[in-house]
């Protein structure tokens, strides 16, 4: 038997709190596992900052990553295998690209992205074809897979069936995410009939698309998904945490290029803060090396950094308001004005936050960023896009919702007892339009 | 209304996967769970090492410590409140140590307080009577209030039902870790009517008892914990873990003694290395520091401390066999020997380790650890202990099950090519036991 | 003590597996779940024929309306005691009205008020003010209590938050058979954070409302409804039981009117064929009396009722296709023709049925059924329609959609071998429009 | 395709809350699922009289019929298949012997089987190799795969490995109703891991074992099926409605021997009264009739069957106290003299029960039930009995335990004024072993 086909003596089997069991019978799936890059996904939290709101939501980016393989399997083992429209020779493409589709990330990646113009995807592809364990599995299967796995991730890869099973709007990825947030979350949202909706998929020739009567367990799975982005994604107090981290990374960029002497040298950080990290050092970022540096600058003399980094720790969030963008510029300006005649640097302190999502689209040639719509099949054999069918999605889909928030420590306004006039100032304008 | 009594304006409440909701109104519950001794919690997992075994088993004795109080607050003020047997005076008592009894866990305790001769026990009731932010919550109580704390988590609390609601034989600690282990595990042991436990306490003089009519749900729970011990908690896989982990600490402790100078100093290890560290220095130690450290190890020149932090971080554990003390001490004495020939340090790489449980014991005066029993109260309202009345408890009480393991590295035994003979001796010692 | 306020010695307890517990304190609710009006309930499905689709679903209303009791006793007990919007002496008449809202369900309802012109919500009245043991019980209370009970289950009792709890678009009775008819079913549909709806519930003076912060679970609880409705109470298949159940019924009631001599004469049905039943006779109906004669008159001589009869027992249920009544009349004539050339009653095999569903409604004054909407409490006091705050509630308000569809036995059908031709039509007719 | 091997065009799924969906894909399970005689288990609850008891417990041996199906084919397809010890010819004998293993039980089986001596097992094979709609079907497999069936229901196939996945200590009839009678009861015993059972289940010549490694998850298994016993099956509510049903039927059977006119003749009951009963009559016996006629004996003259017709339907049923057959005969004996004096019946309403388990038990051989003991397969591929490896089981193994209880008419005696003195001495009585 060759490698690509190389099945393990006896089926090794995860227990898992979501699908109950995982299931890897392919030697390939199972070296994966093992390797350095993959086990540092046990170090990155899945939802970043959301255990400072839901406390349960401690889970990795491992345990998500296990998910979306099984996910995978059984869309092919139990639904996909036999039929014309599939080939078997791709099966373990799919199974790769499912398991490696988040090797990636790094931590906290939403606001290291951000701050440090990284793209974890890009990361992602270059771990599968650069000098690591993981592509040296890879390339036993065949020399040209690690980049064909790329390719799958990278949504580039020719066949888009195969695509769809990853990057999609019903995508092995979402579906597992929305139930394991759930899950380690605790909320009731995120929950839909996967089950039933993995017996009604179907392959077709650029992507899989799900039979007429499991229409209702999609609209189902498209609500848990509107849901869970305003419940949990959006939390205000996760987003209170995603700015103050966003602020220390700043921060600590700032002084590093203005020479301050840290007492912990940020030894780790010295690339990131130039933008030319290497691959090696990149895998060397977890949430450990963050929370130990964040630890240590508490100690800082810089009182933005220790302070920032204090609130981070031991959870002491910006409070925030309701803001229109459009109505309440001036207020913020003046705020901006008031922050800085009380000694409170409005640059890290006086933040807008925004967050946006569009529960379902159809396909807009286009946009900037080209949404696969999901396709039902009729009937009569027939393809037709959900939102044509499904009254409900019909009813929500191409609606974004955008949120704005303005944060601030109320903490540091309160405590300023000195400077009464100013205080009161801020107060009467964050009050006047506090909801 | 005096500090002690104070309510929160509004009721706060925490989304808990277990318990569905926790309960906050007291203002002091509040505060304790806003200090920076509390928030440390969360970078402590629940479980130790054992999501190397259970990838899901990812959560913090932050949540773990919200658990126990919820239920402790259950039990006080949906069954105890009214009753004549219990005196609401020491209600802020009972929620306070139930929230905190857990404070003093280090990082990855087990092995830390084995190698380093800690006992988080100790810590606890010193940061509670400390200069830390916990304490200073607490004295607004009352001045002897942190002391009284102290006391009901060491067990010489005057008032013995007090102390019975957090350590005995069913107390909401174990109440609550059996769940909330069982449900991060996703392992469908540790699930036992607790609502029919809750409704069924009752308060007496010194210690709380359960109705005759709930005994069943209590031989359920008593069952769930002996599962869980060996299902979970004593996982061989998870115990291999622990091997290389109390081997590492070994390792970093005896090259300081010898002065090797490490690439990355063991700076925040200096004062345990030496068994003197303060309670400053202990508070700062959390996993994410451990294995910030255990990654740089990784590139030390010392190569048992590189091979067993690569071993950790990358999960490459040792394998095991059954092991008999009793019979196989020669056996092991031969693998010793060999395992020197062959270049394998065995101080570092042929460990034995032991797990035992007692799932159920009666009182038994002067035993080492004196465990209070489970009273029932009989319909005539005699007091009876558990194990007179269930089959099913007197049939496992008192039997301590112990079970050894011999752990190795299987991967540096199959590498010994050029020591052929070795290599086989070794193998033939561990086949002819294994099982 | 007086009998309103009377208190069991000791609480008892229900076994519930939606609510987990159903508590059970007050003397006069105790007392009415052991009336025989209310015990009744246990010999009628709360899903009527859906079993047949759906074989899990065998439950009763008597679970379902202990079900109800118990979600206002948590409303009131653990939400609005003590707030001054509230008048706890309308505890009593809420719980009473909670659990007997459904007392005057007949067997399969549905079906039997369509044919006989029956109203089960005269029944509940009937019996609550009639001459039965639960009149005993009430009465106990007060001289006017029945009658008050009467009319909050009638809506027209004049404190309008009374009535609200169990007639709203979000009462205690929607709450309760959502969940229950999920969890017997088996479908994930239904489910909903009912304990967050609960926290949020407020009393105000004519209604209940829902704190702004609990409107992402009510949006989740008007989806569930929306789908339980689709997937489960109007599933074609239970549509086609309905069909045939309606016909049984109709057919014994014309062989009563046409002197028919049945074999097991219809004693039970004597007055409801003649519209003219008490209260006494109604009550002796319940599902195992309408089966004893569905199976007895699996022998009858009469082609038509035997036929119908044995397919209701053995579930061999009429086919179905989409139907249009605005473009496909004439092909239903053309079909009835043609059912009639071939020996089949049209009037009995032949049949459209329609369901529809308005998933949730503003307030229409003038409506043929008025439907109380949803009020949001917003941040500022002000109380708001649900339409107007949730964009996903706004999207489907008001939306009613209608389903039709026509049942025919496709057996019979197949079976008209020496009408080749006329069945040939019949069958191409059909598939025309099958889809 | 030859009829055993015929396959659906398309697989046909069940949702069934306890195993999520029930698979279909042979046609010979599809259409003997449409049977009359099938189809008539809808109409006989699971735990007969336990619904009193337990609201929920309303499911019928049709739902659970369609589990052990699904438990068998899940053993066969997904483990055995491909397993050189597993013949796959026989793959549809077991899974229409699981199907069918329970067909011929009657309406509260365990009461009717004791008063007119009947054997629910006979009647199932009688119904497999009679003239019935079920046995047309297998007919059509094979000639003799109705006896086939027959016999491994009967145990006596000779092929013990398909006997034992229904009748072992750990066969697939045990695992559905333990978890379905769990999930309906709503109890939160009756829960064990049995996708991990199902997975180290393997076939050996004679019977189906239980790799080591599942050992605990046995144990579990054996544990929820003690508990259930004792909190579901036992419980001394249910046990009364079963006294109350047990002496209706003796004393309609009674009356009938002594040619009492009913009212409401018992035609359905006539050939059961004379023991001797068709099989086209006993399929006619179904839950509904039997309550058609307790309903309308109500109203009988004779005041023993009305008074107990009554209790039955309105649930008001005998209390009990425990009893000692051994040290209490003597005041059993005084009880029936003071009844007789007081005007009640005892033969009627003074009544011992008794009920008793043995939670598991090794090979007895010559005993009166022969039970096939529990194997585990052990590394070294030795096939050994459990409770040899378990502690747990051998803790219990053998033990049986025996529960006596006397049950009585606490209303009958609280109503006997006229009667003061024999009142208080049964009173007293009663008291003076009441605990």
């Amino acid at each position: 038997m060759t490698y690509p086909n190389e099945k393990l003596s006896e089926e090794k089997v995860f227990k898992d709190p979501v699908h109950r069991y995982i299931h890897v019978r392919d030697r390939v799936i199972w070296e994966l596992i093992g390797t350095a890059e993959f086990q540092r996904l046990r170090r990155i939290r899945q939802l970043g900052t959301t255990y400072l709101t839901f406390h349960g939501a401690e889970h990795s980016r491992f345990s998500h990553s296990l998910g979306v393989y099984e996910i995978v399997r059984r869309i092919i083992d139990d639904g996909f295998q036999g039929r014309p429209e599939w080939n078997e020779d791709e099966r373990l493409l799919c199974l790769c690209a499912a398991l490696l589709h988040d090797l990636g990330h790094g931590p906290f990646s939403h606001s290291f992205e951000k701050v440090f113009h990284l793209d974890h995807e890009e990361f992602t592809q270059a771990i599968i074809v650069g000098d690591t364990e993981v592509n040296q599995v890879l390339t036993k299967v065949g020399k040209d897979f690690p980049k064909k796995v790329a390719e799958v991730i990278a949504k580039t890869y020719e066949n888009k069936l195969v695509v769809s099973l990853i990057s999609s709007q019903i995508d092995a990825d979402r579906m597992d995410y929305l139930q394991r947030d759930a899950y380690y979350t605790g909320v009731s949202y995120g929950h839909f009939d996967m089950e039933r909706i993995l017996r009604v998929m179907r392959p077709r020739e650029d992507q899989a698309v799900i039979k007429h009567s499991g229409m209702h367990a999609v609209e189902d799975y498209i609500m848990s998904r509107y849901q869970m982005y305003w419940q949990v994604y959006f939390h205000p107090v996760t987003r209170s945490a995603e700015v103050i981290l966003t602020k220390i990374l700043h921060r600590a960029k700032e002084l590093h290029h203005h020479y301050y002497e840290f007492k912990q040298e940020p030894t780790h950080f010295y690339s990131i803060f130039e933008e030319e990290i290497s691959l090696k050092e990149y895998l060397k970022l977890d949430e450990s090396v963050i929370l130990f540096y964040f630890q240590a600058w508490e100690e800082e003399e810089d009182e933005i950094l220790s302070d920032l980094c204090r609130r981070f720790m031991n959870r002491q969030l910006f409070k925030y308001i309701e803001f229109n963008p459009n109505s309440q510029m001036k207020m913020w300006m003046e705020l901006t004005t008031l922050f800085k005649k009380a000694g409170i640097n409005p640059d890290y302190y006086l933040v807008v936050d925004s967050s946006s999502d569009l529960p379902y689209d159809f396909y807009r040639p286009g946009e900037e960023e080209e949404r696969l719509p999901i396709h039902l099949l009729m009937p009569n054999n027939e393809v037709r896009e959900l939102s044509r069918q499904s009254e409900i999605v019909e009813a929500i889909s191409g609606k974004k919702r955008t949120d704005h928030k303005l944060y601030f420590p109320q903490d540091l306004i309160d405590q300023l007892s000195s400077k009464r006039k100013v205080k009161d100032q801020i107060i009467n304008l964050l009050k006047g339009d506090q909801s």
